[in-house]
């Protein structure tokens, strides 16, 4: 397929223009139909017959609100938050994140739930999901809400069948997640998608976060594998195969720590959430293989407060490690921001003066080529929040949703 | 600004599908006015109206060709080769090229013209970038051809204003080059710009390579400096401030050689062209620093020919090398192709085998996320002819070229 320019269809115009009202609506709230017909170019009678239309499928609503201005009062219109929800759920190294969101982004719920998925079976990690969606579902379907899609971020290779060749933290490999999935919640009667993780962390930031103007943007994982999700020009950056942004296993010091996936001195293995509790805690595996890292980032956290010598040292290396890897990116990419979640983010006041000095003493563009190196303002749940903002996407292209219709 | 459906107008119409009916009689030429209609979508009195449009512009011409078929014989259409030139120009490190197309990207002339491109100053590349340039504007003036634009490209970052802020290579920092360029030209009467020469030689490969249907693709610069112009999604990767792709400076050896940057083991500094030469050929520089590459590439290929044993090896280190700074570029971009370039191609029989081992080897995804590693198809003047490409650019898109109405 090659991209060109393309013709321009009465039904895509239809549904592009529906988008284009939503959009404007969703950005600008509350606002008439008089606003939308002057700030999109759209004519009046159009816009009046869209906005007639998504009422019916209540997707807008009039509030019965009033501009104060010269002339007649103008109904408003705002998105209509009530029939609707969409979910979006991660798998970490250490819990299962489920959010659901109305149409304006708004959270519906945010639930985490402990699971060991570092040890778990993909069969196990699937059931799991499910219930857990089960019982959102369940949640939001009490509230009188239509589900209009889940979105699962997992952190590995996704293809674009939506099967997992390669999971290296959760040890899967070629798992049909997505139809598993679908199999578990036996006929949901609602799109059921898998993504990586950090692709939708990154769709999180575009909406949610403190960098949502910017169209050139990466958010890198924190956690037990570290994967970059990249919006260039405003697009999810895929790839030939859809594995763009895997830099877990991006070769930094030839002569580094050995990395499970066999190498050496990969990113994951001197900085990822293992590495960094392994190094700063060497007494935390004691008693065998951790299976909830939370209490020991606080513990370091605690350390690092406490100003110990060993813990800031350490923390300023690791920032070297980190800052060494956005360089690259930084180079590859120049995205505006690289956005750090997970323990990158809870351990930001100490990692990232060190990184932001490695990033900008090792991209070659002059001031790292603009590239901003910012903790994320997600927190842990960037990627389920992502999912959540996925699950939104067809309706946000201006597509009907068609089963709301008889439940609205 | 944030990227979001957009609502259509109707000048936008317009110029989009003029753009539609141009490309779809470039890539099935020669083709009817029904032919169009049948297959863009567009109907046929609006193919009717675009066509005589273009046709008074001489961006199209009627052949007076028929196809046998039943029914009343059609007036063929092609692409009117005749009145207007695209031009490009690549700064070397050794050389100069210009290259003009014409409409369908045919060649008109490519001339190549030696320049010690290293230790010229900024201003002594500026003028006889200008001469060159006027040479071939006579040239293709006096075929009675307007110039639709002339497109440089330059192995540095070049910033959105067309400021060279840095070409290390050729030692610039901080070049108004665009400005210099069109003052040199006094007047030129259409319009100069200037591009990074990666960006310029991976739309010649999207144009004109082996990998014309790709949409995910990479030209990866062999030569004095290295640079990858990247393609997401059939569109070019720019990032934030227009430095993407800039990986020369990627630090791949910590304890490698010295880079000119002042870091260490930069794939520059590994495998970039003079590093190439002083490896295999120690006593290349006896003589003083050179400024002409090409007989020493060709030394290197008559003794990797004859087998000799030293060339043989340091090609195959060379090509890990190369295999190393590829596999970054397969996990952050996961192209389809990486295409290399310069003495890359010309090398490419020793150096792939081992490159491409290493690629596998060091990609996290299976089969390197099936990112091919192949030589650039383009030879020499893949960025010269990326620029004429990109000098088409505002005519592709449905612009109609004004000037070239006066001269038609």
């Amino acid at each position: 397929m090659q991209a060109g320019p393309q013709p321009t269809d009465l039904s895509d115009v239809r549904a592009t223009n529906r988008a284009v009202v939503l959009r404007y609506v969703r950005t600008h709230v509350p606002c008439s139909r008089a606003d939308i017909a002057a700030h999109t170019g759209l004519n009046k009678a159009t816009v009046s017959s869209l906005v007639t239309e998504l009422i019916e499928h209540r997707l807008l609503r009039e509030t019965g609100l009033t501009e104060n201005r010269v002339g007649r009062p103008a109904t408003m219109l705002v998105l209509d938050g009530e029939p609707y929800a969409a979910l979006g759920m991660q798998v970490s190294a250490d819990e299962l994140v489920v959010v659901a969101v109305d149409l304006g982004g708004g959270r519906l719920l945010t639930w985490r739930r402990a699971f060991p998925a570092l040890s778990a079976s993909p069969a196990d990690t699937t059931a799991a999901v499910a219930r857990l969606a089960r019982r959102a579902v369940a949640r939001v379907g009490a509230q009188g809400r239509t589900v209009l899609g889940l979105t699962v971020g997992v952190p590995g290779l996704v293809d674009t069948a939506g099967t997992v060749p390669l999971a290296a933290t959760l040890g899967w490999r070629d798992v049909p997640f997505t139809a598993d999935l679908r199999a578990a919640l036996r006929g949901p009667g609602f799109p059921v998608s898998v993504e990586n993780a950090a692709n939708l962390a990154v769709l999180a930031e575009q909406r949610h976060g403190g960098w949502a103007d910017a169209t050139n943007l990466v958010h890198l994982t924190g956690g037990a594998g570290i994967g970059a999700g990249v919006l260039v020009d405003g697009r999810l950056l895929r790839g030939g195969r859809g594995f763009a942004g895997e830099v877990g296993h991006l070769p930094l010091e030839p002569a580094g720590p050995a990395c499970p996936c066999g190498r050496r001195g990969c990113l994951e293995a001197l900085v990822g959430l293992p590495a960094v509790v392994r190094r700063l805690l060497p007494d935390a595996e004691a008693d065998g293989t951790l299976t909830d890292f939370a209490p020991e980032v606080e513990r370091i956290r605690v350390l690092a407060r406490s100003e110990d010598r060993q813990t800031l040292a350490g923390l300023t290396a690791l920032g070297r490690q980190l800052g060494h890897g956005v360089a690259v990116l930084a180079d590859v990419l120049n995205p505006e921001a690289v956005l750090v979640g997970g323990h990158f983010a809870a351990l930001a006041p100490w990692l990232l003066p060190a990184a932001r000095a490695e990033l900008t003493a090792r991209t070659l563009a002059p001031d790292a080529g603009g590239t901003r190196l910012e903790p994320s303002t997600l927190g842990g749940e960037a990627a389920a929040l992502g999912g959540a903002t996925a699950s939104l996407a067809g309706v946000e292209a201006g597509r009907l949703p068609v089963p709301a219709v008889a439940a609205g």
